[in-house]
């Protein structure tokens, strides 16, 4: 369970966040790296997975340091820093965007210190016991920092070190204890660890350095930013130590059917990417062929909103046989910290973002295809965008089927209510929207899309069909504020 | 003459530099508008014409208040910093991108006092006749703060003033005076005037806000992004004037023949934009056209160097019939301050930007079309990452010619001896990038590909044919501290 | 037992350091103050207590907000923090200074949640059993984020409040598990807690503002500064609770001999607060008197090393006769972080922030007061700015017994080694020094300055005899790197 | 005449503020120093002369590169930006404070280049016939960036020199076009050279290193920073050049009476600097006498506020045979940015930056000691500050005349309506303050204070007599925004 703050979308556009990304690093002993630059390298590449903070955690000499900010990769690290991070073993997280910068202590890596030693963690995923177990620690005297389920999961692994022989029987031993999505990475002082849970719902994959690094990460082009030669995907319920330069490979024992999330595949994952067998750009691909076969339209030209519709409508455009353009043109400079103009705020900042391709839209029946719809803010001006081009008709196209259920494993859906498909039917939809046609991918096409994945899929977010029990009483969006008052007497 | 000094490259790619983009904006008398946050939302827009710099000038009751300072428009500036410049006429600059922050003094708008009153500046181009009109001024007693040719315009002019009854008259006097590549923005406490060289090189054009405000902006793209009407384009050897809400126009009475950059419509300007009649992105597609009759070859797809090159490689699919596909994909958070990575900095700092995408390229004949060879240096690099992604064959095909003579109009090509192009047959280059054929468009097809486009066109750096006379003691890359030592005494 | 690292003296100058300064305000229910404001104004006045770090916890209805980093208050806070900080009761610390921000885990106060609630804590002191209480919570599952005794504090205490049934019998249940010096303020969602070791060992006062806000500070200076009223000190052995706007008080009934830190008065503690009944700024001047009394000499002239030696040498020129003067002038804008120049580094360092006055000093045989030596490093280059400066003699005087011994209750004295008085006689340092005699202020005059003082003194560090056993285990200068390996395994 | 925004004071304190300091170092030929660094040093220990901006120029083979920016010495340079300014020779600037960073046009020194090559300039004082040269040069088609009357000296310089054979020539030539208070140092390739008016309104020193590098300050105090021997000062009227090593001197042939500013030796100056032959810090001391003798009083205690009002409180009680004590406590961690506490901000502000210290006041009649009153603001909370600390009587006195007139030569006096003094009797200002006694020092003792001086003094802002003719026109607080709106075309 996760205590959180809602927030306001960082960006003009309206999506659904990916909690995290993951990496981890080890060179064999005797091997001198500098795997806080190493980190810092992956972290970039993962840098869409996660923008609201970063951290590295380096282990030297079994000695773990860890450095962690709210930001952006690039703001949180400099030269000074990194340089003063030596060692040979790191791990790092990247965690999405927010606003304030008052939740650092939910940065992540967490490094602490117990009776066996030291230990750092990084945590992809979402607990659906978190709750239940902060509760059990809290009555044992644990005392908590942070909202955050990755602290249960910290403190969870060194109660059960204290019961066992070694910090990846520890961490075996914890997957049996809590439920939900994780792929994580662990940092001993001499072991580095990736586990993921037995349903798969966060990708995990294993890297090798030309050097014999061994490399975690939570997508592939990571592994490609360093030059990392690709080895294969961490298994649902695997546990991987790396030790002195050898990886050893064990299995937690819980045995159930695996469940990606699909849509790693059709939004959260960089399309270079390639998970659990299956590339991402293909996948998209693939999703505008099967929107272009359920939902087809006579039209003149197939565009796709940047950057992330552009594959679902090219695979539209070659399947279809209608003409793909570039219809939109996305802005590169577009702030972070961009300051809202006066009047006319929401408007001008889409214009700021994207502006329309007069000479590829004007008298144009257009095809404008976009990954998903959320609150359904954006879309609107977009289509506006496209009329005031010329654009003589607009059908909107979506990767994706409509979202109608809550995430409880890592994705931050709004809640129920404010979801333009809550309680609408399609036709609803394309009205508010003002599309001449509006067509989402089917259910059974989305789940198709990844060709050659060898997992199994979790599309509750769509279907509201859960791979694991969900607690009625899953409060998602309980507020900081709503912690109740202590007993009568503090 | 610009005295300026040489710089590596900001990015990890090796292209040419656009000097700048300017911005103006005026409401009529008694209209309350924030010109700055217009400047601002407008200098977003044109922050690709310049990265090193940012200014805005506000006038309020005639009264001039200049921010300005090293960096992107978005570090430049902050919501106190614009909540602090009211003013209901407004200019702007973004300048291109340097490291160092220690040439403050030459970022834009310029803004002085002069006898007759206040005046603010911003300038997209190059004087040739700089050097001669400084030294003049300079033996009248004029003092310079700065190596920029902006402020010999700005001296001249006002020299110009004291001769003539108002400041559009001066900025006419001083067109006949100076030579070269400009397109001005001039504000005085009750005008705002725009003037375009005779020849047209650099863009500006017209716009109109539903409030009656008249902007002048260096691309459409700007208009755009504040929802304003495009009027027209200045044209060359124009002055227009706005003056309480209204716009009158007079020409400078010197008549040549137009030659518009044509680099513009390759590189620098934004695809969205539409300049002199002729659409930028229809006219890179036109490019990819003429280079897949030029040079065509049998091929299983086409990719862009993302972004610039995407538009040719569409236009080359096409035509040529073979299938388009994204075979690079660009990571979206690559900050300017990158660290860069201990060991193979280089090509790690490609990796970073840039990614191959296997699954479309493993096993396929490709052909890369990006925009411009500069350097060379990371071509190689790219093929590499091709070649690693498997792919069978890589052609390369390049949207422009090759550049083999220095620009003195605005542009930033490197020293001679540093171009690919320089004493090498096209035979040579293909050997040094390692691709399997390589392809230049034709200065005749570069001539054809922006449609629509009312001027003519100077392409010195690929021809060599200046469209006026250059002088021969011209020395782009003068440095700073060849300044020579003063005469024997101080 | 600390875990800390070594560092070098933040200022040119060659002082020991105190480790912290504590504050809490607490509004009476329905009374709505800007109580991060105040805490603000507090910590201001307290800052030479502490300049590593800051921060601030304020509770709104019983949620609990902290704010803090390394810098100083001016630099961790701002306008906006604060403005995010509403609540009516708040708790305060300052930590001291260190150059690296890498320890930002440090910073207190500690805010936690656990089974019954929140909790911030502020802690001043040291506690010589933190290493046992801390194996005892880690062998439970407990874990460390930082290597602050004031962490094992905190899970004291909520394992006490585990076993009871408030949070103040918790505070004074912990008082009898610890031991060392600890002035403590806690605040729990309705309570406000001051808490005071049997010892006394460091300061904490009471004050009340015109609007019925109770306030715990560590030195009165910090009520002046708010404009409150000086209720009574802390007792030894107290612990104050505020209530919905009432004091309680209880004893935790430990009975104890009381020993204050009598360096408090010497240097520690602001001149113009009074702790435990003394002024500090007339014990001070009683310093000065003493050693005018035991170590006499003739002399033109008395002056004092800016700020913390004027006192003691107005003291020992008003009992002497001899006059007093103004003999080193202090530069006022020396920066934290001040480049230290080139050549000459150290002697440079010195005369910037000091400058002798030539006019007060030439021809003059020179007291020169001081209120202690700790390296010794500074005096040397001081005696040399007066010889240099025209000085005829130089007898230096010192407000304070040599010292001898390390401290375990809160300050900072480097290793044994490093102390210039470490295996010297007083001729010995004087030779090191360069004076022409050298004087201590007795450990008998030394007790006899705090006139007023109800409590009896620990001079320890001068004296070695130490109020409470300290374990000959503790190794005080343990560093982070030395926290041994964990078992073969992990 | 300056054009210059009036401003709020930038310290809760109610003084007048200097204008600027200057500096200047050369190394002989051959020689290789790090100007940078000396320059960096120096104007550290000239801070109190202005802390608006601060900038250096170096000079490196006759190249002249420049840094400066508004802030502190500390805040405007860090090690990368000195390191990156290497040569032999340098001039710096610092300028007094303000809170906005938007006139950073206005930092000093100026650098240019001109028709014979390179110049940078740093002046403190303030020309009375600025306006007139200006016009001239705006006449003649000069254009102005800043405000700054530093500017019009510039182009006089630059002017002359064109008529001339050498730029100290041409400095001694602008001497006689020039009127009013300046002390300049300026840089030309090849020479250092130093100017002061020929009355001698603000001080400039000459000093020598060890290494033979030749150094100019406003102050000693700088001299003693960098260790270097004080030679003599530069004396009204002279222009001296430092050329290879080589120190010359001529005098610019203007003979007037001397009429050095005799509150430099009040207030502005640093206290351990000695200027035109007397001590500052005795100076402050005999003016403590003076106002012993002419307003007498029974008391207990003189007390000074610190810290420009101290050495005159002990003058006072030296000579009156009253202890001196100290009364009142400066917090020494005020930062500039302090936010001001919500209610009762001002009186909060005084009390959080001095505290009374009760047991030195409770019960006595305290004698305050201050150098001067402004608006009078500051004086009644000190008062009240005293009283609350139980002060029985509270008698004030003033090292200096009242203010009651403009000062054209470089000080910041408010308007006349603003000053405590302004149609006030010594009642009725007793009364507003509130008193038992005031007293202020004659006219005629303030003219005996500096006692060594070889110069006259100008106290004219006490007297009215000013030493050279001000024009009636000169409006002191004209505003930027008063520039009056051009012809009837712009």
């Amino acid at each position: 369970m996760k205590y959180r703050i809602l927030r306001k979308s960082s960006t003009p556009f309206d999506k659904v966040h990916e909690e995290c990304g993951v990496f981890g690093i080890a060179a064999p002993e005797g091997k001198e790296i500098s795997a806080a630059h190493d980190a810092y390298t992956a972290l970039f590449a993962l840098q869409h997975r996660g923008q609201e903070a970063a951290g590295i955690a380096v282990n030297k000499n079994g000695v773990i340091h860890c450095h962690k900010d709210v930001g952006l990769v690039s703001a949180v690290f400099n030269q000074e820093i990194l340089d003063n991070m030596p060692g040979s073993m790191a791990i790092g997280h990247v965690r999405y965007s927010t606003t304030g910068d008052t939740r650092r202590e939910n940065a992540q890596p967490i490094s602490i210190t117990h009776v066996k030693g030291n230990l750092a963690v990084a945590h992809n995923g979402n607990l659906v016991n978190a709750g239940e177990l902060r509760r059990e620690i809290e009555l044992d005297g644990g005392i908590f920092r942070s909202s955050n389920d990755t602290e249960v999961l910290v403190y969870t692994i060194v109660k059960e070190r204290l019961k066992c022989g070694s910090i990846e029987e520890a961490v075996m031993n914890t997957m049996h204890r809590i439920e939900g999505a994780y792929s994580l990475v662990v940092m001993s002082p001499r072991k580095l660890i990736a586990a993921r849970d037995p349903h798969g719902f966060r990708p995990l994959c294993i890297g090798l350095l030309d050097n014999d690094c061994y490399i975690f990460a939570s997508e592939t082009c990571a592994l490609d930013a360093l030059g990392a030669k690709f080895i294969r995907d961490v298994e649902p319920g695997e546990v991987c130590v790396v030790e002195n330069g050898e990886l050893r490979s064990m299995h937690c024992g819980i045995e159930c059917k695996s469940s990606a999330c699909v849509f790693e595949y059709i939004y959260f994952a960089r399309p270079d990417s390639i998970i659990d067998g299956a590339s991402v750009e293909l996948a998209r691909q693939e999703a505008g062929k099967y929107l272009s076969i359920e939902h087809p339209v006579g039209a003149d030209v197939v565009i796709g909103v940047p950057d992330s519709g552009i594959p679902a409508a090219i695979g539209y455009a070659k399947f279809s046989g209608i003409p793909y353009g570039v219809g939109l043109i996305k802005n590169r400079y577009i702030a972070r910290t961009f300051i809202q103009p006066g009047q006319d705020k929401r408007e001008r900042s889409v214009r700021l973002k994207l502006n329309a391709l007069r000479t590829a839209i004007e008298g144009k029946r257009v095809i404008m295809v976009d990954d998903s719809i959320v609150r359904g803010t954006t879309c609107g001006r977009l289509v506006k965008l496209l009329r005031d081009a010329g654009a003589a008709e607009v059908h909107m196209r979506i990767s994706a089927p409509p979202f109608r259920h809550p995430c409880f494993f890592g994705t931050d859906i709004p809640e129920r209510n404010q979801l333009l498909a809550h309680n609408r039917t399609v036709e609803e939809m394309r009205e508010i929207i003002g599309v001449d046609s509006l067509g989402f991918l089917s259910l059974e096409a989305c789940r198709k899309i990844a060709v050659g994945c060898k997992l199994g899929f979790c599309d509750a977010c769509f279907s509201g069909e859960y791979p694991i029990p969900v607690p009625e009483q899953v409060n998602k969006n309980m507020f900081e504020t709503e912690i109740p008052l202590p007993s009568n007497k503090d």
